[in-house]
């Protein structure tokens, strides 16, 4: 396995869009056992699982040193990594937060949580955007964020419609931007099925499993996307539109929303 | 509250060492009851918090519209929300990682968790790094990151000595690059209270918050620091330096460890 793989993407540059090949980030589920029961997964780049897992463990407070650890068994191919200990852990150290095993939830076989599989919402909407709409409202975003330039602590993410940002919201936290403009839209009776949502941060699996929760059918981002967003946006019918940098940008699944 | 805040720091610019006054954002853990049972700590930037805890529980599954929502009581100085449902929640909702609530675990009064307080520890080391070094190293590891060149899409983290990088690693999540540097110093032994942890991204209390759980005293970064990665980083005696681009930097907290 190796960190990163190459996919086919649509890029706009020069104002042409082009197929072109492109490197993105792997992201691997890894579920990890421990004397047999699941104790959490972590989702993470497919390399040095081992230290990992061990690192993991004394960070949770789950052993001190490596002589508590009897065998730790990696298998890569199902994404599984089972612990022994020498000793029973209190059983107050397990999460509730289970990984879907060997079923799929009809949506997509890509989910690694019930809990996304369940309120994660396949996009139907035919709302398009054009490349120059794609570039206005990346820059109107960064302009409304003066927070992050202020300290660089901040993502910042907005609902938008074609024309212009309709909400805006900044937090430290990635997950929480995303939420604060999902509580705005659900306590103000805002549809968004034909919104856009612009987000400053990367689009990993989580953000994109986010935005299918929220029900938009466009995501923009000025970073990349990981492999599993992207498988992700594929099956949920999402438009995920990455790198928009200056006056190019690369569309990443469902280019048929974006109309020069 | 406002989301950023403005403190003192060290800035190092044009070979000088100088004490100059900084915005850093705010973090502010904020605990989630429903029904008058602990359900989570949200870490965030502290406004529209009322959007916040609406825009969670829908992701989370737990409602599907604001009717579930009997009432919504926001108590901002104590960092709580009570969110009363018309009906109950299943239990299966709920997480096991409860906030540590008015009680102080004897190192710092700014963790949130119970288990971080357990395994996070005060830094004894009296080891100094030159502004140079500091430099260096944050550009020593720029320059291994090849991946983060190709994609965009992931954290890196070395130990290093004062003199040179010993152990790098890369990962889509900030904390798994962490772990997987915190297994290869348990797996082989390596001795960390006077190495030095290099980290591309933002210094959130959680990223500090593992600094102090692996055990380094010295954290550098190319990015910011949050109020509450600060308060910790004083509190459990580890030097934060940020912003470490081209030839300047600040410093943070504990000083006396950078000597010109």
């Amino acid at each position: 396995m190796g960190i990163t793989t190459e996919i086919e993407i649509i890029k706009y540059q020069n104002s042409e869009l082009k197929k072109v090949t492109d490197t993105v980030a792997e992201e691997f589920p890894l579920t990890v056992y421990i004397n047999d029961i699941e104790f959490a997964t972590l989702v993470c780049s497919p390399e040095y699982l081992e230290n990992l897992v061990t690192g993991f463990l004394a960070s949770e407070g789950v052993i001190t040193s490596k002589k508590e650890i009897l065998s730790v068994n990696l298998d890569d191919s199902g994404g599984f990594c089972h612990v022994k200990l020498h000793r029973d852990i209190q059983p107050d150290h397990f999460q509730y937060t289970k990984r879907i095993l060997g079923s799929c939830c009809g949506k997509s076989r890509q989910f690694y949580f019930q809990s996304d599989a369940d309120t994660a919402k396949v996009s139907m909407t035919k709302q398009t955007l054009s490349p120059e709409q794609c570039i206005a409202l990346m820059k109107e975003m960064q302009e409304t964020s003066t927070i992050f330039k202020e300290t660089g602590g901040i993502h910042n993410a907005s609902i938008a419609s074609p024309e212009k940002t309709l909400v805006h919201r900044g937090d430290i936290g990635r997950h929480n931007a995303l939420d604060k403009l999902y509580g705005h839209c659900i306590s103000e009776n805002i549809t968004v099925r034909d919104k856009i949502l612009v987000f400053s941060g990367r689009i990993s699996s989580e953000v994109l499993t986010k935005a299918a929760k929220i029900g938009v059918g466009i995501i923009l981002s000025k970073s990349a996307p990981t492999d599993l967003a992207i498988k992700l946006a594929h099956d949920l019918n999402i438009t995920a539109v990455g790198f928009i940098r200056g006056s190019s940008f690369n569309v990443y699944t469902h280019p048929f929303r974006i109309k020069g």
